[in-house]
C-alpha cells in the first residue's frame, strides 16, 4: 500500500506507506543492510566502489499499487515519485569528511547527477536531497548514508520559500540568496567559514539553536550548474560545518542536512532561487533536544533559546 | 533577552528567548513547581482551587527587553504577546478526565475566557491553546497542565489553514469544517465518537498515525461562542479521545493537543473558520516514535506509515 492524500485543512500532500513499518532497525555492524554482503538482507554484494545509489526498499514515495480509490470529497492520488539511498562509503564506520575531500566531492557529483536524472521523470515536481544523521533524527541504520526524495508535488515548505524568494525579487530586483550572502559577509557576526566559492553561516532566524546554512557565492539554482571548483568549495564548506558540530558537545552531533534546489516542474519551477544547504541539528545542549510540540506543530511557530550570534561564537570555538 | 526575528527564507516569525534555557526540569513530585508550596520555587501557595491560570515564568513569548536593535536588512521586533500556564488540578497525580466531567467543562470555560481576555490586547493577532503531555513531546513538568500562547503575528500554519478555508468557501460556498463533519458521518470509517454536539474522528490525511480531530457540530468559530451544552459535549469528546489513547498501547500516551481558533486581529481575522481541536500523538507503536526529520523539516512533506482507517479501527478497540 502506498498513496498520497491531501490534508483538507492545510492543503499539504502526505504520503502513506505501510512498507515503512517494516524498515530494518540496525542492531550492529554485522546486521547492517548497507554493508556489503549476501542478498536479501544486504543491499550491495561487493565493496569495490566509492559512492553507491540504489532505490529505497522501504520507500515513503513511489511503489503505488491498488489505484484508484474513491474517497467521497477528499483528494488522493497514486504515490508516484522516487526514494533513493546514497551510501557514502562501503565502510560501516566511515565518516564522510574523514574519507577525504575527493570523496565528499564525489558525493556532491552524485547528488548533482541524481537530481538531473530524477528530474527527467515527468511525474516529478521537486527533489529533496537530505541526510538524517543519528538516532535523534530517526536514522535506523548507522552506516553513513543520505537519501533523495523525488516528489510528484511541490511540498508546502518548498512552495512557501519560492513565494518568499519571488516576492523579494519583485520588491527589490535582487536574489534573496545573493542578498543574504552580502549581508552575512558585511555583518560577520554569524559567519563560520567563507572562501572564494562558498560560505557557511548561522542564519539570522534559526528554528534549531545550532542551525547552519551553506551557500555557494555565485548565483546558481541547481547542483548540476556548479563548476568543478565550486563543487570542491561546497564540499570543503560542508566538512567545515560537520567538524564544528562534532567539536561542539564532544559527540557525533545528530543533524538533518537538506539541499534546497527549486522545483523542477510546475509553475514554481520558474523561480530563480539560490542553491542552499541547511543543517538542522536537534540538540540544544549535550543532553537536551529541541522538541517539536504545540507551537511548532499546531501553529508553525518555532521558539529558540539560543541567539544565533551566541550559537556562532560557540561553533567557532568548537574545532 | 526576548525578541522575534523573521526567517528570511520562509517569512516565518521565530521567537528567541534565553529564559527558556533555565526552565525547571522536574525530578519528582516534591520539586514540582506547579504543586502548591512556598515561592519562589512553587507557582501557587494554596490548593483551594479547581483550575488555575498564571503567566509562564519561562515564556517563549512576551517579556521584551533591550529594544530596538538594528539588523542590517533583516526584520526583527519586540517579543510582544503572552504565554500562560493552565493547571488542571492542584493534585500532581491527577488525570484531567479522571477529575470528572465538571472539571473538564471548567477547563473548557477557562480556555474560552482566556481567549476572550487575551484577544483584548491590541498587540495580539492569534491565540493557541495547547497541551504537551509527556516527555516525548517535551513536557518538563508532569503536573497536569496546558499552555496558552498569544502571538503578536499570525503563525504560518494558521495562515496556511485560513487560506485553505477561504479558498474552499470561495469555490463551494461551504464551510470546510461543516463539510468535513458531513463527510466523516456519511463515510463512517474514520469516526470514533459522535453525539448531538461534537464528534471525534481520525482525519483523512494524518501527519501522525494516531492523530484525532474533535469538531463541534454547529458552525462556531470561537470557544466563547459555544453554548453550555456544547461545552459539555466538547468536554465529553475530549475525554473519549484521551481514554482511547491510554488504552491503545497500555501507556499514558504522550500527545500534543491543539485548539484551533481563527486569528483575532489582522486581515485573516475575517475568515469564518470552524473551531477544531487536534490531537497529535508522536507514537507509531508502543516503543517507536514518529521522528520529524529531512522530508518534514526540509520540505514540509510528512510520511505516515499507518492508514487512517486502520488507525481508527485500532483506536475503536482501545477502550
Amino acid at each position: 500500500m502506498s498513496e498520497l492524500r491531501q490534508d483538507a485543512w492545510s492543503g499539504e500532500w502526505i504520503s502513506f506507506s505501510d512498507l515503512r513499518q517494516s524498515r530494518p532497525v540496525e542492531t550492529g555492524a554485522a546486521e547492517c543492510p548497507f554493508c556489503p554482503g549476501e542478498p536479501p538482507s544486504h543491499e550491495v554484494q561487493d565493496a569495490d566502489w566509492d559512492v553507491m545509489v540504489f532505490e529505497n526498499r522501504f520507500p515513503g514515495l513511489g511503489g503505488a499499487v491498488e489505484w484508484p480509490k474513491a474517497y467521497g470529497g477528499y483528494a488522493a492520488r497514486a504515490a508516484a515519485g522516487h526514494a533513493e539511498v546514497v551510501l557514502y562509503s562501503p565502510r560501516h564506520d566511515a565518516e564522510l569528511c574523514d574519507l577525504g575531500p575527493r570523496r565528499v566531492r564525489q558525493v556532491v557529483d552524485v547528488w548533482a547527477d541524481r537530481t538531473t536524472c530524477l528530474a527527467r521523470d515527468p511525474e516529478v515536481q521537486a527533489i529533496l536531497i537530505f541526510e538524517n544523521r543519528g538516532r535523534a533524527v530517526g536514522a535506523t541504520v548507522e552506516h553513513p548514508h543520505g537519501q533523495i526524495y523525488a516528489y510528484p508535488f511541490v511540498p508546502s515548505r518548498t512552495a512557501q520559500e519560492m513565494g518568499t524568494v519571488e516576492a523579494f525579487a519583485r520588491s527589490t530586483g535582487l536574489c534573496l540568496g545573493c542578498e543574504v550572502i552580502a549581508r552575512e559577509i558585511r555583518d560577520g557576526s554569524r559567519l563560520l567559514f567563507a572562501d572564494d566559492h562558498a560560505l557557511a553561516h548561522v542564519p539570522f532566524a534559526t528554528r534549531f539553536p545550532y542551525e547552519v546554512h551553506v551557500l555557494v557565492r555565485r548565483h546558481v539554482r541547481f547542483l548540476a550548474d556548479l563548476t568543478p571548483a565550486e563543487r570542491d568549495g561546497l564540499a570543503r564548506a560542508l566538512c567545515q560545518v560537520i567538524a564544528r558540530y562534532d567539536g561542539l558537545f564532544g559527540i557525533k552531533l545528530p543533524y538533518v542536512m537538506v539541499v534546497h534546489q527549486p522545483p523542477v516542474r510546475g509553475p514554481l519551477a520558474r523561480v530563480d532561487a539560490h542553491l542552499r544547504v541547511a543543517f538542522l541539528p536537534p540538540h540544544r545542549s549535550a543532553n537536551r533536544l529541541k522538541v517539536i510540540a504545540g507551537s511548532e506543530l499546531g501553529a508553525g511557530a518555532f521558539l529558540t533559546d539560543v541567539l544565533p550570534e551566541v550559537a556562532t561564537q560557540r561553533l567557532r570555538g568548537a574545532t
